[in-house]
């Protein structure tokens, strides 16, 4: 894999990834022509016992552009940038405009409860030039690419002193609030280990207190023996419903045996679990034979400087419907009480998305 | 208040309350033919350390019925029943026909984790029989008796062995989800104490050990002596947009002084409770003149035999817009990593709401 670095015209970072090198030359625009100066801040939620995140740069950014402007598409007319140069690329990588965390936020307000600097960063991730594509409709090698690329920033952004935990996800659909339809995801460098991420890592490492072994590779073990909502099984990663899936739909997927994050993946390994991703993705798009919306979210080990033997690297997706014209709302027991209420047996579901013929 | 407890045909439990006395020979009419016999039961889920509540039985519920039939209001043809009789009743609470938790649960089945019966009740709460009202629509006494009601459910459901945790809410309007117009909240009494409440005892408990006081008290002393993001304060209740809102325009309602349950309010700070709720949802309609939809989260104290000196009693609204055209979706850093990113200023959005004038 090819990389290099650039600045954009506004002070934020591009690096582009190719199979080719990348040519020395290439420009690296900015739909905005005022320089890069966000500044979050972070506010103490006392009842929660967690931080949130106030960005309020971020009321206006892009929404639903008209499909004549794609910021995410390689520029063709200079007078109007995209984000992107025209080159030999395959993925691209560069700073969300309108991000929620940098490494410059400075100055946070003095209130009531606690402040502190958003610090990190926010990039989007560019899967391919083609706005038309979708993850799952990519081929396997340009897959391999994006989990590489994933393994990049998680080494590079983690090993920064601002950044404890390095999230990538993407949200797909209009359901889940996607405002650019080209296909790309996100990755999230927090300042802190999220409360999400924290509570898991409380719970795997209690069981590898207990045992010696991660939490996930049982659950793997034991999907694998149940066997029935197993949607992929290579030598080194499985993908399944969960038997304690909060959504219809719901896939997992792991490696079989420990391991802390993308960037620590081998190259077969890392091969399987593009083979894993593509064929949950297909099963996806296949189900109702239309581009199915989700939240990916991709959970690996935090980077704040401890020890994590228990993290095992994982992918988790939450599918937006239920049915296929019925979305799946998260309300009153979910948003207020924690408590999910799922109207569907994994099994069902399991057997919906293994029936589901795919192609590698 | 008058209380009258009737069953219905299919087994399930009806009351009825009302400022006058309820007729003791009102029929308790259901919908459904069948005897009530969901049987859901609960999962663990070792990665969230949280069970998760399978109720397949829910997936084929009541879905945005032709506006002819209408099972929340009263039954004007026999021949097509629907929840409720005709009368003189003011607010009708039964238990939901398509529920997550049911006192009769049992026989969970054995799986790789964790399993329980759902135990518990999931109650519907009609607010009025007016099917085209709201609830900031009602007036002061009406809002008055739904709180006692609240606090009457309570009383009776935090009372059951089987019950933890008692907690209402409202889910307003098609945005969060919502299948029946007829202006109603639901109760969910849960056999656990739910994972978002449980956090914030946590938090709240350290404060009182630490303190003496309630940490609602201190927030609402805070933001009182701030005073730009009150919303209403009366003798013993306060409203007011937190400094840590994650949603835009949250608002929350409490007691200036500790309160475990609404069961525990005085008849004048219940109607002074009652003034704050219908100032702020009088407001929410008024902000862009058309129907405000939100979920609204009581919180009150646990029922599972614990003492809990440190829970407050208060509401939290999440409103579901972010701008009149523009939703608040929770994505890939809210539902993957739990981290919330609020565009907006609490400040702001609480001159909004302030600036909107309201009449009680």
């Amino acid at each position: 894999m090819n990389k290099r670095v650039l600045r954009k015209t506004d002070g934020r970072a591009l690096i582009l990834y190719g199979r080719q090198p990348i040519p020395a030359d290439l420009p690296a625009p900015s739909p905005s022509a005022a320089p890069f100066a966000p500044n979050g801040h972070l506010r103490w939620h006392p009842l929660r016992g967690e931080w949130v995140a106030y960005a309020t740069h971020r009321q206006n950014r892009t929404f639903l552009p008209p499909a004549a402007y794609n910021p995410l598409a390689p520029t063709t007319d200079p007078a109007v940038p995209t984000e992107l140069p025209q080159g030999t690329y395959d993925v691209a990588v560069f700073e969300n405009l309108f991000p929620t965390f940098t490494s410059g936020a400075h100055d946070p307000p003095s209130l009531t409860v606690a402040t502190r600097e958003s610090k990190g960063t926010c990039e989007v991730v560019v899967f391919t030039q083609q706005p038309d594509a979708s993850l799952g409709a990519l081929p396997l090698w340009h897959l391999e690419m994006i989990i590489e690329v994933w393994g990049d920033r998680y080494r590079e952004l983690g090993a920064r002193d601002d950044v404890a935990y390095v999230y990538a996800f993407e949200n797909r659909g209009v359901e889940v609030g996607v405002t650019l339809q080209h296909p790309h995801g996100q990755i999230y460098a927090y300042p802190f280990v999220p409360p999400i991420p924290a509570r898991a890592l409380a719970q795997e490492r209690a069981f590898f207190g207990a045992t010696g072994g991660t939490l996930l590779e049982r659950l793997v073990a034991e999907e694998l023996a149940t066997g029935r909502r197993v949607l992929y099984e290579g030598p080194d990663v499985a993908a399944f419903v969960p038997v304690c899936a909060r959504y219809p739909y719901e896939v997992w997927i792991a490696t079989k045996r420990r391991t802390a994050s993308l960037a620590d993946l081998t190259a077969a390994a890392r091969a399987d679990f593009a083979r894993a991703l593509k064929s949950v993705l297909l099963k996806y798009d296949g189900l109702w034979s239309r581009p199915f919306p989700y939240i990916m979210a991709i959970y690996q080990a935090p980077t704040d400087g401890g020890q994590y033997p228990e993290a095992h690297l994982h992918v988790e997706f939450y599918p937006a419907y239920r049915m296929p014209d019925r979305l799946k709302y998260l309300a009153g027991s979910e948003i207020g009480a924690g408590v999910f209420t799922a109207d569907t047996d994994p099994d069902d579901k399991a057997a919906e998305l293994k029936a589901v013929q795919v192609a590698l």
